[in-house]
């Protein structure tokens, strides 16, 4: 029985790294450690398997690995999402399917991108109809077009919006005005979360309903105190604190998974290297995300 | 003596259209008629041989008249701002003296673009520095990638915006983060304008000082409204409002200069046609139009 | 010892399609029956699990599958490539070595993509190298920005051509002078392989050593004809053939494997239906391409 | 009576640069001597006030004297075009009239593109119908989508090359697939120059008539060499020379009018610096291109 209440997310979620070893396997025990550590913190909850989770690194065995080890560890209350997109129609169903019964919350579901030409609006429609009718729990559209190189339309999440199962979406661009359409084209239940923490501010403005930032696993305090701000209707304050996060949250989208994976060493989390074909961080570009993490620490001290 | 006080540029401009009559000549009876019109409503400015202006069809002689006939019937106090952007350093600076001799303000600079892959950081800061070393009045940086095909950094502005002589911008895009960029990145003298009425409030949220809006030639007040609610930190009614713009803001940025002379026409303003090798609006994007004014005629009546 | 005599590609192949069945499982017999087919017309050489063998849409079980079954069929003799593309290095070196285990005689392996921002040439020179290090049978490299989103620049494939298990290359794009760059900065061992039907002879004239096309199982005697003229320098037949072929080379291309399995009912190889997420050919295009394949098996007839 | 028996222009034309003084005005004098070596080289035709020509940072004026001065110097017998193109029709057909009353053979007409998203085929085939209906001499149509950002559609060309004062096109793209199909899409009476010198080998091979090229104005000798090689069939000599030819293309191609004009010094003809805003090339880009002339120099001894 999926269809409940409808779920809510409002709030600041983090998309959680996976740990490899030094020979490049999943790392369960650092997983652990490091989950302890983001679950020790005010976030309103976690992302697992997403892109900055390098799921697209990870074969399905490692990665129902993972999503065991991380339910261990997070708390219940807290909502638990896993990522579980797929190229094809049935592989995402059965991958949301594993998530659930090994404990997911929700599940958070990329739209396909592979043969870009095809994905028109009618595919992602019929797509996420079937993962949702066959999901034991709810899932969340994801439209991460820099990535995928397809955009999910407007008007398509719009009809997918009215399914009981389907509980809201992420949008990881950082345009404004499609975040804007996105929350007038849907009902109020249907939770949209931004994706890009350069405009954070600026798209809780436009209303949604919360944001799920890489950088929310670096200094999650700065970033729930953006959060809690702006819903106080704090303006003048959210906006000269989004601007000292710009620069952090720069450096974090520019570098990627390395690059969150640096700035957790620098704040004390241990989530090792990410996988080949990606490359550590250089030096000197974690000699520059020290500088940018030390400033936030500083302003939101 | 151009080195004065800086220039303030708060609230909500329009950019005028130029028209033309049945032989496609400059129509200097009806560009006075409808300025007049313009100039009676609630406007904090105007800008006339803008990108909306058509400006890029017109001659330098063909310019100077409509200046002059412009500046007869702009009332002195707002604002009469006269797109005076060339390609090339010289003529840019001839067209910024003749539009100052003939009573414009202020200039509004488009940067060049032809030379796409020339165009460097570099290349705009002493193009813009020359321009106002010589312009006797102030000069405003106009970025409008979508038609230059050329972004002007957000790292030349803040180089710009100490020339004193260079009183601020207008940002066409609709890219709230360049926009927030820009606001932190130049001191709080430079005026950044908004040229992107889908994303007006979004835009006032991170702080610029006003907007430039084709929108605002055909519903002004509901422009002045957005502007003011957002000021007085009434943020539901401003997304609220935005929301009900949107709509007529992107089919007016979608139809360019025919959907602006069209949306006139409906709204009792006699702008005449597009100049060739522009075509008139179909009837049927027209009443698309209309229905689209009317709805916002209802929400603001 | 993977590393003996340099491999020679010259010639047509063409990518294999993967059959389904009614309820999207992978369709062995009706596999085993198309590819017999296949086998027995004038090809060069075969892929299987390339781009329009739908490898996105199916699992390692699944693709090894798919390949015993291939292997049984496809005679000795003719080369038999197997795209092995991963994401992750070590899951790439993995399906390279159970593909050489189940008969490959080379592997063809598709850039990662994910994550475009990351990758640079140098990380492509390490995936590479790391895979051909590994891999039983010689790699062939695999552009295809239009899918991927990234491209494999020349200069690293000047680096990589010098691996002894390196053979040659797949370029998807219809970049003639990348081509030519291709050619000319690699050494003549190097296999360069056009993938764009619509510029195959005007890739020919720059010096590749064949071609891998979709046109290529629909109407492969018209393909290997176009090979032939060009290799003895008959232009101007080359050239009015290469015209004939561009307006079904347009709708392969445009309607990917969808248009790629009607095209094969049309000329009475049953593929089945693409795999969900995406759909059936409509019949108006079906129409329009058994037009198209009509015109081309007239005028090579 | 402008329609006479269909032009031809087979073969390698030049796009000449304009001379600036060093106060940054039209430099005839300069115009003259450096047209004159122009002139005594080899090639079929030359074409003033193109792209390269700087005429979009010249104004009307100057744009005649510059026509009046070449037209002096250009020997009768070769075509002698002019870069006409406007935004506005009613502009392009005075600039195509006063070219003709210049002395020009023909006008080469740029493709309107400010108003990117108006500028459908319908608008092309408008534009062009009435600069040709009006021109006294044959027309051009110029197709350059890397500088106006709008690309004249195949179709759009295939309906103009039937108009009795249209003569042919300049498509300046590298795009082969695109140049094979307006030849198979327009009568053989259409003349259609390739603009893209990387690519000049393949075009040939795809049919078109010639090629108007920066390059051919450095080194005129190998350009008409290529040409030749390729109409008498010798492949092979075409694709090595074309080979040689690459580098210096690029760097041409890549530093615009500031490389033309450099290249040119380089080879003992001054042609001046390019006018503001363009900047003259650094020192270090010059020494480059020294090394790029003087092989091919040296490989067309």
């Amino acid at each position: 029985m999926p269809y409940n209440d409808p779920m809510q997310l409002p709030g600041v979620y983090a998309p959680l790294p996976t740990p490899f070893d030094d020979d490049d396997r999943l790392d369960v025990d650092r997983l652990k450690r490091s989950y302890e550590q983001f679950a020790a913190g005010p976030l309103a909850g976690f992302v697992v398997l997403g892109s900055n989770g390098e799921a697209a690194l990870m074969d399905d065995d490692e990665s129902d690995r993972a999503i065991a080890a991380a339910r261990g560890v997070i708390p219940r209350g807290r909502p638990f999402i896993v990522g579980t997109g797929r190229e094809s129609t049935s592989a995402a169903i059965a991958a949301a399917r594993r998530a659930a019964d090994l404990g997911a919350d929700a599940v958070l579901v990329r739209t396909p991108g592979f043969f870009k030409a095809q994905m028109t609006a009618e595919v992602f429609v019929r797509h996420y109809t079937a993962v949702a009718d066959a999901s034991p729990v709810p899932v969340l559209l994801y439209n991460f077009t820099a990535v995928t190189g397809v955009n999910l339309p407007v008007a398509a999440v719009a009809r997918l919006a009215t399914h009981p199962n389907i509980a809201g979406m992420k949008e990881s661009g950082g345009d404004v005005a499609q975040l804007a359409d996105l929350v007038s084209s849907t009902p109020p239940s249907f939770q949209v979360l931004a994706g890009s923490a350069s405009t954070m501010y600026a798209s809780l403005c436009v209303g949604v309903t919360g944001a799920i930032l890489a950088l929310a696993a670096v200094v999650p305090e700065a970033c729930v105190r953006l959060y809690t701000l702006t819903r106080q209707g704090r303006h003048d304050d959210s906006r000269t604190l989004q601007r000292e996060l710009v620069p952090l949250a720069r450096l974090l989208s520019g570098h990627g998974v390395a690059g969150l994976k640096a700035a957790l060493k620098i704040v004390g989390i241990d989530a090792g290297a990410p996988r080949r074909p990606l490359l550590p961080l250089s030096e000197e570009a974690t000699a520059q995300l020290r500088q940018a993490v030390g400033r936030v620490q500083e302003v939101t001290a």
